[in-house]
This record gives C-alpha cells, sequence and structure tokens, in this order.
C-alpha cells in the first residue's frame, strides 16, 4: 500500500531562448525546482514538442530540473528573451505534480521574477500569446515504491512481468522486451541485476540509454536489502552476479585505424581518408555488430532452406560449391544508419544510434550462388511462369525470406520478391575479395542482399526460410523503420511500428571523404563517394564550394562492377581552383548526388529526421 | 562582302535589384541601349550566369534592350539599390560591340547616372566589389547579310547546309534538325518557309522557340525579294507556300474540361481538381502527342519484332489475344514534364518545354500481354538461364528494347533488363480501364512501361526491336536528359547530350490537387496524389500548414494495384482544423512523399533545377 499523496509545489525558475536566429534555431533552456524531492521525471508539453533533453538532479527534499529544448515554436521571436512562469500541482493527477513554465515574448520582459499561477487548467485554455511551454511530472520521493530482494527472481525471464535491477533501482521492462534493439538477449539479466551485462555491453552506458530504461522504472530496493556501502546485498539470495561470462572475450583481431563506436559489440567505422580504394581492404571493412562474433566452432556448417509448408532442406557449404553455378559481384554495404551523427545536428535534435560519420560503408566482391537457384533446388518454384504461390492463411500468398543466425540472435527478412528476382543477384557468399569471408564480416556463410541495407545481409547465415509474414524479429519490426520529421519516439504505439515500412531499398546517398590540396596549393582536390540502392546508378554527383549556391559537376570514377545491376559505389573527385574558394560565411563544400532514377538528396536534415537517424542521407557540408 | 565593321557605342542605362529578400530571391533588370541598330543579341556574363530572358526592340539608329535576371549572386545585397554601368567597343571582335554594365552595391549608390568606361577588358580584370554583370553582343545592322530568295532552296533537307525562313529572316538550322523536340519533321521546312509550318504546329507560338531560332540567323532576305508589302515574294519561285496540308484536321475529340497547352500537336492536362479517382476516367486522361494523332487506317494493325541478328516476327492483334496469356496491369503514366511551370519559378529561371501545373499524369487499368513473353515467342532467349544473349560489335550485349510508330514519326527505347524482368510487367496493351485503347491515348496498340517515365509508353506501336544501343532517335539522345542546375542549354554540346543519363525510372513525387473547406467551416481537406518510378511504393506523405516548419502525416487511400509491384499512385488526404490555420508569411500547404527506398523529394527547385525542366519533383506549395 502506498501513502496517500501530497500536493507538490514547484516552480520554473527560468526560462530562456539563447543564440542566433540566423542560420541556427534558438536553443532553449528552462530550470526549476519543485518543493519535494524526486527521483524520475519526464518532460513533454504540448506547445513545445521539440523537447529534447532533460536531467534532473535530486536532493532528499528538493529536485532541480533542466531541460533543454530547440523548438520551431519559439522560431520567429526575439533572441535572448527569457520569462519565468508559474507552476502549482494538477488535482487531477494523484502522484505527481506538474512543473508549468509559461514563456513570455520580448514586450512581456517586464514579468521576468517569479509569479504563481495558481490554476493549471485555466493556463492550458487561455489564450496566452505564446503560451505554456512545458510541463514536467515529478513523482513525490514519498510514493516510490520500495521492493524486497527477494521478490525480484519471481520476475524472471518466463514470468508474465520481468524485472530488471540497475544499481538499488527495479524496472518492469516487461512491454520493452520486443523493443530491445540487441532482441532477446535482454532476458538474460531478467529477474536479477543488469550491472554486469552493461559492464560487458558498453554500448548500453550512455545517457540515451539511461533514459529508455528509467521509462520503466517502478520502485527502489527497500534498503532493508541494502548492504553498508548502500548497494543491493546479492549475496542474500545467493546468486552469483558477478560470474556473467564475457561473451566478447573470443572477438577477432581489429585493424587499430578503424574508428570504434562501441567496442562491446564491435561497431567500427573506416576513417572517411582511407576510404579511396573502389573495393574497400577488409582489414578496413567497416564493422556492424548486434552482439559478439560467434567463434568458429558456434558458426553453422550448413544452411537449412524451409519452405512455406515447412518442408526443410539442409546444405554443406561444400554442397553449395558443388551443386550450383559460383557467381561473383561487387556489392556496397551500408549500414542504415551512416551519416547519423549528422542528422543528429538537425532542428529537431539528436537520433538515438550508433553516431556514425561517414564511414559506415564499404565495397567488396562477394562470391557465392545465387539464393534464386538454391530455393528453386529445395523445391521452390521461383520462376515468373509457375503456379501461384502456396496461400497462406491470411489470404496473402508467400511473401518474404527469412534469413536467421545460429541460435536466433539475430533475424530478419526480406520481399520474395527480390529474393527471387533474376535480377537482384541475392547471394549467400562465402567469399569477399576472394578471401573466405572472416568471422566479423559473417563467415562461413553471409547472406548477401546488394542494393538493400546491410542490415539484411544476414552474418553467420543458419537458416532461410519463406513465409507469408516478415520476420517477427526486433530488427525487422521495431527498428530500421523511419517515421516522420514531427515523431518523437515516445509518440509512437506498436501498431505505428506494425505498419511503418521497414527498410529495405536505401536511398541516394553521398559524402565527402576526403580532401586534399595540390602540390603548390594551385587547387584542392575533393573526393567521395555516392551510392544508390536498388541497383540504381549514379549518373551526376554536383558539388559546390560556396554551401550550394552553385555547382559543378565531379568527375565520376569508371570503376566496373560485378553483378546484373549496380550494386557498388561511383568514387567520384573533382578539383577546385584554389582562387575560386572564397572565404566568407558559405565557404563550404556541399556534395550531392542523382541515380539514375533522377532521385537526389535532400538539401537539410531537418525534414528527412527521424528519430532513430536512418537513411541520413542529406546535402553533406564541409567547412573550407 | 561584308562592309568594314564600325565600332558601336552604348549604354547601360539601368540596373536594379528588385523584390523582397525574405521568401523569394531579388529580381533585377538592366535595360541599355546602343548608338547603332541592331537586330540580334544575345545576354551573357560571366558573374551572372543566371541572366534569362532578353528583349529587344530596334529601331534604324536605336536598339533598346531590357534583360531580367534573377540572380543568387545579389542575393546578399541589400534590396532595391540600383546602379548604372557604362558600355565600350570592344576592339577585339570587329562587328559586335558589348553592352556592359556594372553593378554596384547600396553603398555605391551615388553612381546613380550614367558613366562611360572606356576599356573593357580593364574592367574584366581589375577587382570591382561586385563586379561586371552582363554584356550584350549587338550585331550591327550594316553588318546583315543580305541573301537572294533563289538560294533558299538550295539549301532543303538534302543540303549540307539547311536552311528555313520566318517572316524575311534566314536561319540556318543545320546543327538544330537532331536537338528538334518533335524530330525529323522539321526537314520539311528545310529551303522555303516555315511560316505555315508554325501556323499549323502552334506548339512553336512562344518566345522560347523564337530565342532558339534567332541563335540561327545568318541573315535577312534582300529588299528585292520583297514585295510591297514588305514580305518575301514566294510567288517569285513557284511555290506554294500557304498549300501545306494541315495533319491536324483528322485529331479525335477531346473533353473540353482538359487545359489545353498546345493544340497543334495535342498536349492538354487534367485539371488538378479533377484528379480525384484512383483510376483515371478516360476522358480526362492528359493527352502529351509530339505530332498528329494517326487516323485509323494509318496505324500498325500488327506488330513487328526483330532480334538483333535481324530475325523478325510479326504478330496481328489477334495474335497476341489468341497466343499470350493476358494481363492486367495498374499504371501511372507521369509525362516526364509534370509540374515543369512549377520548376520555371524557380532561381536559375524558366526552363523550356510544356508548361505543365500538376496534371500531365494519369491512372489507369491496361490490359495486353507481357513484351516478355512475346520476345520469348519471337525466338529469345529471356530467362535468367539463357545463354549469354550474342554479343554485339561494341563488345556489348544486347542492352536496350526499342519501340518504333508508324512511319518513324517517333521512336525511344528502354534498357534490355527492364523488358525481359518477369517483374517489370511491361505490356504489349490494348485496353484501357476495360475499353479498347482510343486513338488519343496510342491504340490499337501500346506499349506500357510501368514505373518508368510515359515517353517510353509509345503509342500506335508498330515494331520492337532489340539492340546493343540505345534509340539514337531525338527523344532518347537529345531529349529527356537531366543537366545540372548550373548547366544552360546553350553550353551543351553533342557529346554532352550523348553521355547523360536518358530518363527511365522516375523520382518520388507528390502534389496538392484540391482543397476543400468543409460544411460549417471547422476544417479544410487537402487532398492529392503521391507516386514513385520503379514500382516503389509511397509509404508516407508528410503535409505541412505552415510552408515546411512543422509535418503531419496524410492518410493514404487503400486502393489496391494490380501488378508485381506498386506501378500505381497513391492518394491522400489530410483534414486541417481551421483554427491551426494560421495566416502568415508562410501560410503554405507543403506536400512531400517518401518511397519505400526511402527517397525524399528535394526541397527547393533550385538545386534540382534543369533546362529542360525534367523530373520536376520539389515540394509543391498552396498558399493558404
Amino acid at each position: 500500500m502506498r501513502p496517500p499523496s501530497r500536493p507538490i509545489l514547484g516552480l520554473i525558475q527560468s526560462i530562456s531562448v539563447e543564440g542566433p536566429l540566423l542560420g541556427r534555431l534558438p536553443i532553449g533552456r528552462f530550470q526549476g525546482c519543485s518543493s519535494n524531492a524526486s527521483r524520475r521525471f519526464s518532460v513533454a508539453s504540448k506547445q513545445l514538442p521539440e523537447i529534447r533533453k532533460a536531467n534532473a538532479k535530486s536532493w532528499r527534499r528538493h529536485s532541480y530540473v533542466e531541460a533543454q529544448y530547440f523548438s520551431s515554436s519559439v522560431r520567429r521571436k526575439a533572441p535572448n528573451t527569457s520569462a519565468i512562469g508559474g507552476i502549482a500541482t494538477s488535482p487531477k493527477r494523484s502522484n505527481t505534480s506538474q512543473l508549468l513554465g509559461v514563456l513570455f515574448g520580448a514586450s512581456a520582459l517586464a514579468f521576468v521574477g517569479s509569479s504563481l499561477i495558481s490554476n493549471v487548467d485555466d493556463q492550458h485554455d487561455n489564450n496566452n500569446p505564446i503560451g505554456l511551454i512545458g510541463s514536467v511530472d515529478i513523482v513525490d520521493e514519498n510514493d516510490v515504491r520500495k521492493i524486497r530482494l527477494v521478490e525480484v527472481p519471481e520476475h524472471d525471464r518466463n514470468a508474465p512481468s520481468k524485472w530488471v535491477v540497475r544499481g538499488t533501482s527495479v524496472y518492469d521492462i516487461t512491454d520493452f522486451v520486443e523493443q530491445h534493439p540487441g532482441g532477446e538477449v535482454i532476458l538474460r539479466a531478467c529477474g536479477g541485476t543488469i550491472d554486469p551485462y552493461w559492464k560487458i555491453f558498453s554500448i548500453h552506458q550512455k545517457p540515451e540509454v539511461y533514459d529508455i530504461l528509467n521509462q520503466f522504472y517502478i520502485g527502489d530496493i527497500d534498503e532493508r536489502d541494502l548492504n553498508e556501502s548502500g548497494h543491493v546485498d546479492w549475496n542474500a539470495l545467493g546468486s552469483k552476479v558477478d560470474a556473467v561470462d564475457d561473451p566478447f572475450k573470443y572477438e577477432p583481431e581489429r585493424d587499430p585505424s578503424l574508428i570504434f563506436r562501441t567496442e562491446k559489440p564491435c561497431n567500427a567505422e573506416t576513417p572517411g581518408d582511407l576510404l579511396t580504394d573502389f573495393l574497400t581492404p577488409l582489414k578496413l571493412f567497416f564493422v556492424r555488430n548486434h552482439l559478439w562474433v560467434p567463434q568458429t566452432h558456434e558458426s553453422p556448417k550448413s544452411i537449412t532452406i524451409e519452405l512455406s509448408d515447412g518442408e526443410e532442406k539442409t546444405y554443406t557449404l561444400e554442397d553449395l560449391k558443388v551443386k550450383f553455378k559460383e557467381h561473383t559481384i561487387t556489392v556496397t554495404l551500408q549500414c542504415s544508419g551512416n551519416r547519423r551523427s549528422h542528422m543528429s545536428k538537425a532542428v529537431p535534435g539528436p537520433t538515438s544510434g550508433l553516431q556514425w560519420d561517414v564511414g559506415a560503408i564499404g565495397t567488396a566482391d562477394f562470391s557465392g550462388v545465387r539464393l534464386r537457384d538454391v530455393l528453386k533446388d529445395a523445391g521452390y518454384c521461383v520462376d515468373g511462369d509457375c503456379p501461384a504461390p502456396k496461400q497462406c492463411d491470411s489470404q496473402e500468398a508467400d511473401q518474404h525470406v527469412h534469413f536467421t543466425s545460429p541460435a536466433d540472435t539475430y533475424a530478419v527478412s526480406i520481399p520474395l520478391q527480390t529474393a527471387i528476382n533474376p535480377q537482384a543477384d541475392v547471394l549467400l557468399a562465402w567469399d569477399m575479395n576472394g578471401e573466405p569471408i572472416n568471422r566479423d564480416h559473417g563467415g562461413p556463410l553471409r547472406a548477401i542482399v546488394p542494393g538493400v541495407t546491410a542490415a539484411r545481409s544476414v552474418k553467420w547465415l543458419g537458416k532461410v526460410n519463406i513465409s507469408c509474414d516478415e520476420s517477427q524479429s526486433q530488427w525487422q519490426k521495431r527498428d530500421y523503420k523511419c517515421f516522420g520529421p514531427n515523431i518523437k519516439q515516445s509518440q509512437v504505439r506498436g501498431e505505428d511500428w506494425d505498419e511503418a515500412e521497414s527498410i529495405q531499398e536505401t536511398p541516394v546517398q553521398s559524402a565527402i571523404t576526403k580532401i586534399v590540396k595540390a602540390e603548390g596549393n594551385s587547387q584542392t582536390s575533393v573526393n567521395g563517394f555516392a551510392f544508390s540502392g536498388g541497383g540504381r546508378r549514379i549518373v551526376r554527383v554536383d558539388v559546390s564550394a560556396d554551401g550550394g549556391k552553385t555547382w559543378k559537376q565531379a568527375d565520376l570514377h569508371n570503376d566496373k562492377a560485378k553483378g546484373t545491376r549496380r550494386w557498388a559505389w561511383t568514387l567520384w573527385t573533382i578539383d577546385w581552383p584554389i582562387e575560386e574558394l572564397k572565404p566568407g560565411q558559405k565557404a563550404e563544400f556541399v556534395v550531392k548526388a542523382v541515380d539514375d532514377a533522377y532521385n537526389t538528396q535532400p538539401q537539410s536534415f531537418d525534414d528527412t529526421w527521424n528519430f532513430r537517424g536512418l537513411c541520413a542521407n542529406a546535402w553533406m557540408r564541409v567547412a573550407i
């Protein structure tokens, strides 16, 4: 039983709009405190949906909150205005208070100071010229639920509600499991502490992840179960929580010139200025792993094809090599999040995920057999003249082909049309640039789906199956989808995820990778890559040296790529005479590419922004 | 022998920058006169490449020129500044003068008035802070070549240099013939007057066309060959120049609610607010004809398939119906120039071609047989497992499939890959929305290439042939290609045309077609279409009511389309509460769509501008 909630009084202490209005949009900040201490809060505002960051420090009888916002709704206001608003308890909610701020325009600067607004709902309804800018829900510390340690193991992976403990806080992550970017591996921590896992999976050690977990906070471990240092006394349960085996101890060696975004799992990109070869040297090829790399003895030694009627056929690597024609195709693989760090600088704010620069991309010759040929041999009709494929229960025909890694650690699907299209060149590949595919890149056998985001080219491939439905994995259903620039992650419901389109083919992309001053400084050589999904060839690369005001066309390198369509990037170069490079506000090199469907890149990330930072392909800009 | 040229003195009388700097870029204007009369001029400036329009009126001893410019290079200058520059004769050019203007910034307003700059070349070299803005070449009237009428018929279609006469002016169009958007039909006028043809082909009666012709001016008909009214006395040659047969007299009847951009040939679009049906009613379907519509007896009654080794097979329409499986697919056809009029308002200036609004697009169910099946029957190997096709002389394999109208009046090609891909659904079609395809839309037999610009869906199809090379027609080689936003038509050489990519698949597109205030004015319903080439489905439509500052997602209509991929547009609707529609500078509805390769539309036409106004797909904006 919780104690009855008490009203909380609080105050927004200051609200300000900072920064120049020209060029960049203003950044605002508001700070506040409440009369009670609090441990958790969220920041939300109908009037200020762009609020993007909130931090709180709590003391015993006081909480201090600060939120940063980046608001298009204050765009037209004069810079450096600031104002103060009051707060009050909302009588309708029992155990929270709302911190409310009212932003006044420059003409209302006389209001600077502090004022208490007694009725929240009135504020919502009146016609304040600028309006309510923020409400902060604060949980009263007196309401925090105290949980005895013995309750925790009852909420393990098999329980209807699944808990994890971080430090001394308890979280009910039942609703999060299927959204977990790392998949079901999260279940291992349920009913115990997540701390040793996060020590290993260092990708979690950042504020965005803490923020996600905070949404599922339900209470604190009772003080009676803490030891003298204030830590949870897990020994009381007999659990050996520090004995989690580190699955990363058998990771392959990697080239130190890569830029490591996370170590465990390994996510490392190629530095832009090393992306100079048409075929990326294997040691420099970007590494994108969701989990640890399986040891050789853990990787599948054969591949099982399962048709939609459940019939299976298994092939060893040797079977594939003997039975089918070998094909080599030149494929550019690009992470869906490549250039995410550039999108994170857009007006709507940071995006979640690995903050790649330009190097989560690379090109290699992959050799193997066509998936189409193997499906045909396994008894599936892949030709246009086949009878219509078996109808599924949903009245839909077979429509998807799933790729699964061993132990179901990773699974995604591609459209059946792509898999069986003779022009789509989908491979089961064992060689990369003439060498057996190494462990880091998915050997012994990897699906290669050219022209499609690299997340579908599944490593350590063990199983292929045909289905009416898309893969139900986290990586297919709850990730690798782009929402509109107005949509925040917190607004997205399960059905929104279901309805959104999973990324397959990728949009036209280009980047500047290397800028070199020629000898004698007579000209500057600008270099980069351009690439489009779906086998669409790059037909033009436009480069500007004045921020996009005027353009010239770059020279496209004439590298030949193997394959039915153009699955590989096009490298480009343009030499710019030094005397044409004028300093000034817009002294930027800018690149944008055009593919053979005449698709172009968006000018700005502001309007293609999505909270996961996917398909980040706005014009790339580099200051001169 | 021409008389020796005399120096010409002239003056730029005024140069101004007009219009507000916010929202729209400034439009400038300069005017000038020379001491001599002139008949032809061109406007060019290294510093002001965006100059887009020039008109001249000439009198006997005086010429007045006016040019409009739309310059990003004056973008940062204060509005409403104006300045005067001087002109001089360039000593290096014998029969031209250069009218030169110098634009000064606001700080140089004291210069308003007139000043003579004595040395042109010095002006080119000095470091004027803003610079030379325009030079106008003027031909001295004393240098105009006088041509006797008897010379004209010697320059007919068979002569090495081909002339036409318009009014009393003579033009050598030899170099233009292969660029003529209407194809070789222009040869009919060579060696005589073009006037009766232009009377029939009314498409020519506009300034842009006159400007093109002016580039080829070589002289005037000698006064001795003019009659008393000052017209050319063609009777002296015995030619009956008015007796050109009007091939347009058998055109089909058309719905008067169409918007006719030209009458002869007929080019008519659907008014946006009538584009409300998923399947466009036939009588409202846009008409895009390059020439006249063949009469029924002129249309091919059979189709000939010619393989690359010259082998032919001919099928009557009845043969096709009996021998092959019939397929019906739902296809959106869109003219490559749809929305061109929107691109023409961009900073780089007007584009050439029919100035379509949003309605050069429509959707229909087309029925016919797969081209793939017919090619296979004709002996061509279309399956992936075929032996590699015959090698052509150029060491390239068969790569293109040509479609030709009767009497070679129109011919284009598509990639062989598209033609034989079982998923590309290329048809030889005879039915449109359940009726035999009518004459205006290409019946009895039309090629339907879904997902590809409508120019490749050849009407009145008589022949299909396979080749190593693209079609060499005007419409394939010298049109339907996009150059960079920095490229003017006059800069493009033959080899540039050859190297540029012909449009096949089209980029993602969307438009607002209809805005309706609901009863009681509580909300406004915004409607439109979205479409992408290559069978890419529309996955999201973003709509803004504040000029693109904030966005919402439109409801996508759930119309089912027949076909292997999504070849049809997606209609959409969004209802906007009236109270959210705020008047102001940016009170605009804006739409942009996203396709399933997550390609998006460019924000502005300024950076995707191309002189032919093709693939115009920037965000569409409609003032509220």
